[in-house]
């Protein structure tokens, strides 16, 4: 069922697939089968779209990155995007070229994902969040509404990051020019949980089960299962 | 008005009703008198929108929730939503199935309303904020931009919640199976006020007419007409 | 190269310039040489649009602002935008009628700026932000992702605002009716610098070169030069 008021310049397309009115899929884009395209979405060339993926009203799937500014960095892509069977695209959510995104992954409403990122499988990226370039996220991790993933940073496998966490990447605050030795995210180990409103600092490390309190700021490392809270934040106690 | 550039397969529509072009109105929406559906909606079955609405470019009115990964909730919904006369439905806002909005009440831009959540009249629900599924919200409350009210919560009549607000319902942050009993919001009462940026632990009270200031951490019960400030949030006086 | 599938009311349109699918291009709107309007656009009467800006798909350009609520400010506003040459506006960006934006400025995906707003040159405005009516900002200054831009606030030239940044207005937190007079944003000087997840309140004056921890809550005037952090913040020491 592939409306007549659709564009559709591509003819590898699955069976079962829909697509809806006004949606546009550009030459070069694959999709898989019982695929459901829903109206005003766009899906640029090289994009490809695994079994049983849903993409909600008005997202934009293929968006190329734009470089301003004397200090920022100027972007490297590759024309292609991959996502896995079974995910879920949110409504008006947008997705850069070169994003991987593993099977049965919800990205949430309002998203947007910049290019050189990863995102494993089983993971819910929420609404309303943002993730920016060369960010790499593994498996079954939970990153909730409106929280900031920065460029640069590395979450690991079953993760939870609540709502409204910002993390950085820039100790010089945007008045050098882009360095990718010096700018560097966060790297957060598997099984941790940053609390809601947290922040965390450049380059800090997270270890494996730590337990950040909400809106606590962590300016250096935490070590494997303890819980840091406040502002600084500072080790309370060992993670049961 | 209607656009022969519209896909519009409802009869019922009041006089005065105007669609633009490329919008959706799906069999079985009743639309008011006076309505403005701004170009490029999508409006799903059983959506009942009153007179004088207005929904501007690119909102999608009745998504269905999708449940995903081994810890979340199964959403229940019915395939209903009701926008009361006169309400304003911002460009980009995501609504989903199950949501009851009183009349008079404006939803900001790119802002995303869950399923089984009421809405009472003359409200401000700011831009890019997020309502999770199973809240309520009284009349004339404000909510502001950025702003995200977690599932299983209450907000009553006049309250005032600021900008980039962060609520929580979950202790086990995530690691646990959805239990109803377990997973609760913040309860906040009428006329209470809460600061720019504060962040609310699961299940915290706050008292009638409360005020918890900017960047604040609630963690317990806030008295009604007391003033908390800071991390984690303490009494600083009453409320004049 | 206009797409057929485009709604095109106006003449004035530049050599170069192209007019995605389901695009919306009203009477009296005027567009420069070398424009790309992606599909889905809708750009209201009144917009003039500079050589070689790119308008990504979803974006609404001439957003009327509508007042609500009994305590609320009434909206005042030409029908009129200016978008400088060579600026990119991101994919469901929302930008209300007489706002101006200077040329090579980059607004994010999903952002949204409110009435009675200029914007200098060489600007971003991440993703996911809100800019709200009468604020003003200077060039070459950057606010990141999920950062609000309060009403009646003056952002300086090469300043930079972190990310999920809240700044308010309205110490009466919403309670009486809407006063010029009183209700004022923070004023940033130039080269200042907010730190991710910081706090302003109403009124406070940030001084040239000054710069604001992670975390903080500003509640009184910072002087130049001076670096603030904690909750409230306080001096830690000069910026070298």
């Amino acid at each position: 069922m592939i409306s007549k008021m659709a564009v559709v310049d591509t003819t590898t397309i699955g069976s079962g697939t829909k697509i809806g009115e006004f949606a546009i899929v550009r030459m070069g884009v694959r999709l898989g089968k019982n695929v459901i395209i829903h109206p005003h979405v766009v899906i640029e060339p090289g994009v490809v779209v695994g079994d049983g993926v849903e993409i909600l009203p008005g997202a934009y799937i293929g968006r190329e990155p734009k470089g301003v500014g004397a200090t920022a960095r100027l972007p490297e892509f590759e024309r292609h995007v991959s996502i896995g069977s079974e995910c879920s695209i949110g409504s008006n959510a947008v997705i850069y070229y070169d994003v991987r995104i593993g099977r049965n992954t919800l990205i949430g409403d309002n998203t947007s994902v910049r290019e050189n990122v990863t995102i494993g499988e089983r993971c819910i990226l929420g609404r309303a969040a943002t993730v920016n370039y060369h960010a790499q996220i593994g498996d079954r991790t939970k990153i909730m509404d409106l929280t900031h993933i920065t460029g640069n940073s590395i979450v690991g496998n079953d993760v939870f990051i609540s709502v409204c966490v910002g993390t950085t990447n820039d100790n010089a605050i945007g008045k050098l020019a882009y360095d990718d030795s010096r700018v560097q995210g966060p790297r957060i180990g598997d099984k941790a949980a940053i609390g809601a409103g947290a922040n965390l600092l450049p380059n800090v490390e997270i270890g494996e089960g730590a337990v950040v309190g909400a809106s606590a700021l962590v300016t250096k490392n935490v070590l494997e299962r303890k819980l840091v809270m406040g502002v600084p934040a500072k080790v309370v106690r060992d993670v049961e």
